[in-house]
C-alpha cells in the first residue's frame, strides 16, 4: 500500500527527548498531519545535538526519503547547532537576512518586556543557498534547502511554533511540489475479544480485503481498534470499498463494535448522553474518579455529567450512598448487592438519570481466593432498571483502575 | 559526560507511531530510565512493521551501539512481523518454547473467558538462538540476543507489559553485563518559579556548579524539577559533592523546594498522611475527580484517602456539600466563599481529618472579563483551619485540570 507515495521522514534534534526529558508529541501530530495529505511517513529519528550525527542521519534519510524535516536545535543559545550543521553540510556560508530582523522586530513589538540582544538578532544569519520562510509566531526562521530533487527543512521544535509553519507553510508548498494520492484511514472498535481472539473470528473477512486496503489491529485496556486504511486513485471507488468493507464488518462483530470512529470512548458516551438529554453520575469505589476524571476532561461536560461520590471506605459507601450495612457485612463490598445499591444511591443523591457503580479490588494486596485481585463488579442504573455485571481483569493496579473505567463506560454506553 | 558510556539505541515499530495514531510515550520512558542507570541512549528510531526497514534500521544501530532495544510489532496478528524478521536476520529458526506456554496458560488461567487460541499458542514459537524472558504480564515473550558483542532485545510495545519488563528483567541484565559508571541523579523539585525566573535565580549556582555535575530543568505543570547529575570514578566524593551542591540550593530557594527526591506529589502527601494517621477527602469541581484519581493510583491508599464528592453541578455543591445557595448566586460557584463551604462539607460528610476543595474554570468557555478562564479556587481545611488561594492558570482545559490538580496536592502538603 505504501507504494508511489512521496516519502517523508523526520528527524528530531535535541538531547530532551534522548533523555527523557520531554515526551515527543510533535512527531505524532506531524505524522497525522502528512497522512492526512497523503505522504508517507517513513522513519522517525531522534538524535542529539550533535553535529556528526546529524549529518549521518540525514543522508541516510535522504537515501530513503524524498522529503526531510528537522525540527528542533535552532534556539538562540549554544547547545543549538542545526543550523551551523546544515550549512556546513551545503557547503555554503551564514548570510544576514533583512526580512528575518524584521520578523523578530515586529514581533517583539507585541511583547513590550522582551529587548532584541545580540543572541536574538543573530537569528536573522540563514545559510545563503536556502529558502527562508518567515516563523510568524517564533524568532527562529524556517529555512528550506532543495538538493538533487529532494527536500529538506528545518524548523523549530517548540510545538505550537511547529504546527502553525506545517500548516500555513510546509504541507501547501509540499502538495504544491508532489502528486500525492487519496488516502482513507477508518478506525472501528471492539469490545469482548482479546486481540488474537478477534483475529480468528475476522480471519475471512481480513483475507479477503482488497489490495488496496491494509488492517491493523491496535489494541488497549481491554478493546481493541481495528484500523482499515486504504489508497487508491480513484477516491469514490476507494470510498464506496472501504464503506462495504466496514459493512462486512459489522454483520461479523455485531454489537461487539461499540464505535465506527476513533474517539475516547467517554467521548462517545458523551455525545449519546447530550443527544438523549440525560445525565450521568458516577460511584466509584476501585475506580476512584477515574470515570468522572475521564468524563470531565471533555469541554462542555457539564452538560452531560451531574458528579460523583468516590466512597472508598465502606463508611460513605454506606452513610453517603445509603448502601445497607447488613448487605456490605454479608456479601462483601465488592458484590454485586453492595455495588447496585451504590448506583441507586448515587441516582438518587446526585439527581442525575443516570448512574454507574464500581466496586472492586485493584491490588496489588486486598485480594483472595473468592475474589483474586482484578475482581470488579459494575452496575449501571437508569429509571427502574439496573444492570450489574462481574469482570476478573489482572493483576496490575493501574491497568484495572483503567480497564474497569473502560468497561463502566461501555456499560453506560449499552444502556443508553 | 557522555563519554565511555554503553549506548543503547531504541528502534520502535509499528505503523501507528508513524501514521500518528499513538505518540510514543515509550521511548521518553526508556529514556529516563536508561540514563538514570547510567547507559547513555543515543538513537530512537520509528520504523514500520516492514521487514526490510527493520533489518535496516538494525544494521545502522549496531553500528553505533552496544545494546538495541525494539519495542512493539509482536503481537499475535499478521500485521506483526519483528519476531519473523529477526529470526531471518539471525539465519535461524522458529522453535516451540514450553515455558512460554506454560506463561500464557497461567496468564489465561485467571481470565475465564480467554481460551487459548491457535494464534496465541503461535506466541510459543521463538526464535532458537535466542534466551527468553517470560512476559509476566502478557503473551508475546521478550527475545534477547547476542551477536558480536552486541545485546538486541525485542520487546512489546503495549506501555505497561514494556515498563514491568525493562524493570524486572532488562535493566538488572544489562547491569549485569556492562560496567556503567557510578552515576548520581537527585532531584528537587520547585513551586512558585516559571522556568527562565528560576533560572535567572540560580544562575550563580548553576555557573558554580563542578564539571562532573549537570543540571537539567524538567518543567511540567506549574512545578520545575531540576535534576542534578553527577558521574565520578569517587563515589564518596561524588555523593559529598552532590549534598553540597543540594545544601547550597536550598539555601537559595527555601520553602519553593518542596520536594528533595523524584516522587510525584501525590505520593509525597500520601506518605506524610499515613506518618501523621491522617485521613483527606476531597471536594472537586473543576479538577472533576483527578485529585482522588491520582490518591487512589497509590496502592493502600485507603489508608490515607477517604473519598470525595465531585461536585460539578451547583445543585450538588448545595444539595450534598451544604454550600449556602445565598452565597453561591452572590459570589459564584469559583469563589472563596464556594470553595470553602465546600471543603468544609466534604470533611464533614466524608468523615476526614483533611478536606480539599476546587472551582475553577476550565475552559474552553465558561470565562468572563472578571473570572477568565484558567481562575481556580483551591481551598484545604482541616480542624479549626480554613484556607485558600486564587490561581490563574492558563488557557487550556487539561493543562488547567493539571495545575489545579498540583496546586491542591501542595496545599494539602503545606497544611499538613
Amino acid at each position: 500500500m505504501t507504494n508511489n507515495r512521496v516519502k517523508v521522514e523526520i528527524i528530531t534534534i535535541g538531547d530532551e527527548i534522548l533523555i527523557g526529558q520531554i515526551v515527543d508529541t510533535n512527531s505524532a501530530w506531524m505524522a497525522t498531519e502528512l497522512n492526512r495529505f497523503g505522504f508517507e511517513l517513513a522513519q522517525i529519528t531522534s538524535v542529539h545535538d550533535d553535529a556528526n550525527h546529524i549529518v549521518e542521519s540525514l543522508q541516510l534519510a535522504l537515501k530513503r526519503a524524498d522529503v526531510v524535516l528537522f525540527t528542533g536545535g535552532i534556539g538562540p543559545t549554544n547547545d543549538d547547532i542545526t543550523k551551523q550543521t546544515l550549512t556546513k553540510f551545503f557547503n555554503t556560508k551564514l548570510v544576514f537576512d533583512e526580512s528575518v530582523l524584521k520578523n523578530i522586530e515586529h514581533l517583539f513589538s507585541t511583547r513590550p518586556n522582551f529587548v532584541i540582544n545580540e543572541l536574538t538578532k543573530a537569528q536573522a544569519m540563514v545559510p545563503e543557498n536556502c529558502i527562508v520562510i518567515q516563523n510568524l509566531v517564533g524568532t527562529a526562521p524556517v529555512t528550506w534547502f532543495e538538493k538533487d530533487g529532494k527536500i529538506i527543512v528545518s524548523m523549530p521544535g517548540v510545538p505550537y511554533e511547529m504546527k502553525n509553519i506545517m500548516t500555513t507553510e510546509i504541507i501547501p508548498r509540499l502538495q504544491n511540489r508532489f502528486e500525492t494520492p487519496e488516502l482513507i484511514h477508518r478506525t472501528v472498535q471492539v469490545y469482548g475479544y482479546g486481540e488474537s481472539a478477534l483475529a480468528l473470528k475476522i480471519a475471512d473477512w481480513e483475507n479477503e480485503l482488497p489490495e488496496f486496503i491494509s488492517l491493523a489491529y491496535l489494541p488497549s485496556s481491554g478493546i481493541v481498534k481495528l484500523r482499515l486504511s486504504g489508497l487508491l486513485e480513484d477516491k469514490l471507488t476507494l470510498e464506496f470499498s472501504v464503506n462495504q468493507q466496514i459493512d462486512k464488518l459489522s454483520q461479523i462483530l455485531g454489537s461487539s463494535i461499540f464505535a465506527y470512529e476513533d474517539i475516547p470512548i467517554e467521548q462517545l458516551v458523551g455525545k449519546l448522553l447530550k443527544l438523549k438529554g440525560l445525565k450521568v453520575a458516577t460511584a466509584e469505589s476501585c475506580t476512584g474518579g477515574n470515570i468522572a476524571h475521564k468524563f470531565t476532561l471533555i469541554p462542555g461536560s457539564s452538560e452531560f455529567f451531574a458528579g460523583s461520590v468516590v466512597a472508598y471506605s465502606n463508611e460513605i459507601k454506606t452513610n453517603v450512598l445509603h448502601v445497607s450495612e447488613e448487605d456490605l457485612e454479608k456479601y462483601g463490598a465488592v458484590s454485586q448487592a453492595v455495588v447496585e445499591q451504590m448506583a441507586i444511591g448515587a441516582r438518587k443523591l446526585l439527581k442525575s438519570d443516570i448512574a454507574v457503580a464500581t466496586s472492586g479490588i485493584a491490588g496489588p494486596t486486598g485480594g483472595t481466593s473468592e475474589k483474586p485481585v482484578g475482581t470488579v463488579w459494575i452496575s449501571v442504573c437508569l429509571e427502574g432498571v439496573v444492570t450489574s455485571r462481574e469482570f476478573q481483569f489482572g493483576a496490575l493496579r493501574e491497568q484495572n483502575i483503567l480497564r474497569a473505567t473502560q468497561a463502566a463506560l461501555l456499560m453506560v454506553k449499552e444502556l443508553i
